[in-house]
């Protein structure tokens, strides 16, 4: 009987939809409602607190995702995506709450999901090529990918300032939590 | 002006509560009608699937948590806890579907927080100690803090198993991405 290797998974357009649309819900489950100081909470000096990690997926899905696939179908390698300002949230979301924003986010992920599936990808349209400012040509297949790990990357971020905030807190189980020891499993 | 500390939190009843009761939506909207392979995705060899933390999260809200939080009430130093099964899920979890074992996390979840609200705690039974076999004395504030990182602990395990999925399909992007590179930030 062959072993089958859960580690790694081909793209599908399907599943990428499906795991990008739980990410709002996710979100919103994690914090809203927190006491604010866990909102503002980070890692020291400029590091994100979960408020600020939100700005910055808002700002993604106004000006990376969808429109770097646009950019990818209508010049291929031809031009190069705008850079991604990753400083934007703090203009973004000044003086707003929490809920503001969480709910900005699933209502521009969801319009963007809907572009996605209008765009009726095709397996070579996921194989079209573009260019990166910094890391040179890539796919549209690599761009949603990353769109993917991109999300969770940022729950893992947000769960580890919330996490980190009890470091002192738990004691001697501190050897048995990776998240605040920094070890990675 | 004093500048604030970020990077921790002095330990809180209530917002342990509150962040105690957010896990099980959490961990609701990321995983539940995800595609089984996502579920049954992991990283190799022995470690955890999303469906088998599912099952450790049960056995923990079973066996560890508020049992032991009863035991340093009942008993302090003078009864160590028991051990903890760090393989129980694979019997609870056997041949279930996710669903049901996120909607049993959930009500256990919502019972235990019940029973540890009725406890009616003080800051000196916050202060009160019992017996860790491993790790030795340790507090009740200490071991309700840990519960709060713990979760927060499994939420970037499985977002990480998740994302780790797309490892070859981001491509160059994986530079960027720390839950793929292994770079903690």
């Amino acid at each position: 009987m062959a072993t089958i290797d859960r580690t790694r998974r081909a793209f599908s357009i399907d599943e990428t939809v499906a795991l990008l649309a739980h990410t709002p819900a996710t979100l919103d489950a994690l914090l809203r409602g927190l006491p604010d100081s866990w909102i503002a909470a980070n890692e020291g000096d400029k590091t994100w607190s979960p408020f600020d990690v939100i700005g910055h997926l808002i700002h993604g899905e106004r000006t990376d995702w969808i429109p770097r696939a646009r950019i990818i179908l209508e010049h291929g390698e031809g031009r190069a995506f705008d850079r991604f300002d990753r400083f934007a949230q703090f203009a973004v979301s000044k003086d707003r709450p929490l809920s503001d924003l969480l709910d900005e986010f699933a209502a521009l992920r969801r319009q963007n999901l809907e572009d996605l599936k209008a765009l009726k990808l095709t397996e070579s349209d996921l194989d079209r090529r573009g260019r990166h400012p910094e890391l040179g040509v890539v796919t549209l297949r690599q761009l949603l990918s990353t769109w993917v790990a991109h999300d969770l990357d940022h729950i893992v971020q947000v769960s580890r300032v919330l996490a980190r905030q009890y470091s002192d807190e738990v004691g001697p189980w501190r050897a048995y939590l990776r998240i605040i020891s920094g070890q990675q499993g």
